[in-house]
């Protein structure tokens, strides 16, 4: 069976959960609280060298890291992941673009009001320029395509579902973002969807 | 015939260049200068709305952007894509990991050098400790591995080369990293190697 370590405060670690859940598949759940430190533990580290949940383990000691790419090696052959090359291309275009363009900013502010003091508002205010940037790219594409690969729901939905559905957590309003409200409610319409901190 | 738009400076432009070279296929090349805002042009945001080169163009209007989307798109059926589930799921992990904890630090302090003042110390320093961090989990595979994934050279390590081998020009000092500086020498020792701002 499968083991996931996780920690419920993530969204990263959320796209792997309701991945799992859609698809059916059973596994244990560890969970580790990255505030405490229990990812930087020489027991986790000798599994993640980069000290990061999500992290997948399998029954052969083999493990797997990086949301993104543990998203991809679930939803081979399933209709989460597109048939056409260009489409996988496209698919894994958007899951860069989340780690790189929205997840820095999006999650990053969610992250600093769930700290013990208060965000520093200059440093807010960067990551609500940068996170608004993305939101706005999405919402461009949300009008020309109900969702962001193949025309259908796949991972790449997922992947930007797990962060935006709380970026009000980070105080991003989305009231402007007409189109993203519409495709969070298709996404959360999805055979099998469940809410963050699901368990198996 | 593929068309490539691409500033020379970029790394990430780089991976995908080197990807083209080595796997053979002739394409056409658009230069644009970032630092003179030629990717936030009306023209160019309509076939990337996120602004960013490497951007790949297809005869019929398609795009393609996210340097390692791109690398995946062109590995397909190659060599440079590894056969199994796993390893390929681990070599997209390397990729996340290059995109979320290399790049934004490797590259950008590289990019603070390339700017008309020089960096603020403090901003450098930021990007030292966790470019460091980034370098010390790579050095830490590469005394297990001979490459990222599947034991042999993939677009894993096309991805991660592109940016560690001018990682002086940021001011990181590989001198400690002796696997690394190894693994530098065995990737730039691939048949159809090319350097940075090769032409097609």
């Amino acid at each position: 069976m499968l083991t996931l370590y996780d920690d419920p405060i993530s969204g990263n670690g959320y796209k792997v959960r309701l991945a799992l859940a859609q698809l059916g598949i059973r596994y244990r759940l560890v969970e580790l609280d990255i505030l405490r430190g229990e990812t930087r533990t020489a027991a986790f580290l000798a599994k993640n060298p980069n000290g990061k949940i999500p992290m997948l383990e399998f029954d052969d000691g083999r493990c797997l890291s990086e949301s993104n790419a543990i998203l991809y090696y679930l939803a081979q052959g399933t209709p989460l992941w597109p048939a056409d090359r260009y489409d996988q291309a496209d698919a894994l275009r958007w899951m860069f673009f989340e780690q790189y363009s929205h997840e820095p900013y999006v999650a990053v502010a969610r992250f600093m009001f769930h700290q013990p003091t208060p965000p520093d508002p200059a440093a807010l205010a960067g990551k609500h320029k940068r996170g608004y940037a993305a939101l706005d790219v999405m919402e461009g594409h949300l009008g020309r395509q109900p969702y962001f690969a193949a025309g259908r729901y796949t991972v790449a939905d997922i992947a930007l579902y797990a962060y935006t559905h709380v970026a009000d957590e980070g105080r991003f309003d989305l009231a402007a973002y007409r189109n993203i409200r519409a495709w969070l409610e298709r996404v959360r319409a999805q055979p099998g969807h469940v809410a963050m901190g699901a368990k198996p």
